[in-house]
């Protein structure tokens, strides 16, 4: 081979290698979104789940310690501390019961970053022992962490029930 | 150089130029993220100015065709059509006025995904032509389009004000 020959060579296989490079990361990415939508939405369920159970301690673990809670008729909750003041009075009402369903789903291509929102019934007695139920929706933003499991980041409901 | 020589050095090439693939592609990621919360901050300031100007049809322009809003007092709204349906009769009320300012935004490393949240103030002439004032918080789920707008996928607000 000539030096020229020798250089387009090496120039040309260089420039596959780079683009293999790029289009491999790229395929890293989308590769994961089946899995990422899969996790949250079992991650929601799980949390659902444990709320059914009245677990409340294993409710909290589910929020990054950074998380903002967006709870109707209180201020915004930033810090696990301040969601725990707000829950902690919810579910201290008498009889106070929690479920939701997932309805949707949705990941950045990066899968750092996700969505839920769905329908959720609450429940709890009220001051004349009669049972209060309020159906509502939620949504829900969960973050990726370092060791890969989805936690929740920011979190918000409202009533369906008319004024 | 002898031929194995020239195979190592070959081989260390490529390795070069596919790490520096890799490592292009995720650069442009994180590049990106103080780019892409500034335009998320603007998109929602710029939204919240217009619903200021009470120019409804450009509030409009803001949400995905396939958007999802979730008001208070009303079920799940599920496309551009059945949002126009709910937040029609809410700017229909005499006097109504609705402005957000934005207290955080986030965003994923892709640049494809990010949210706001904040607080809002909301005010209609009530039954007696008293005006009637309502303040709480909002989350904002923002994707980024084809043409590099950020729009809004789902959004929900509820009061701060006590039962």
């Amino acid at each position: 081979m000539t030096i020229q020959r020798q250089l387009v060579f090496l120039l040309t296989l260089c420039l596959m290698c780079f683009t293999l490079g790029c289009t491999q990361e790229q395929a890293s990415n989308s590769d994961t979104r089946d899995t990422d939508l899969e996790a949250i939405k079992s991650a929601d369920a799980a949390w659902a789940q444990i709320s059914i159970n009245k677990d409340w301690e294993g409710s909290y673990a589910y929020f990054t310690s950074d998380a903002v809670s967006l709870v109707p008729h209180a201020p915004i909750a930033e810090g696990i501390e301040a969601i725990r003041g707000v829950f902690d009075q919810m579910q201290g009402l008498p009889g106070f019961a929690l479920s939701w369903k997932t309805a949707s789903v949705e990941v950045s291509s990066s899968g750092d970053l996700g969505y839920s929102f769905g329908s959720y019934e609450l429940s709890f007695d009220g001051a004349d022992g009669a049972p209060v139920t309020d159906i509502g929706k939620y949504m829900t933003v969960w973050k990726k962490q370092a060791d890969g499991a989805w936690k929740v980041a920011l979190d918000m409901f409202n009533t369906d029930l008319p004024q």
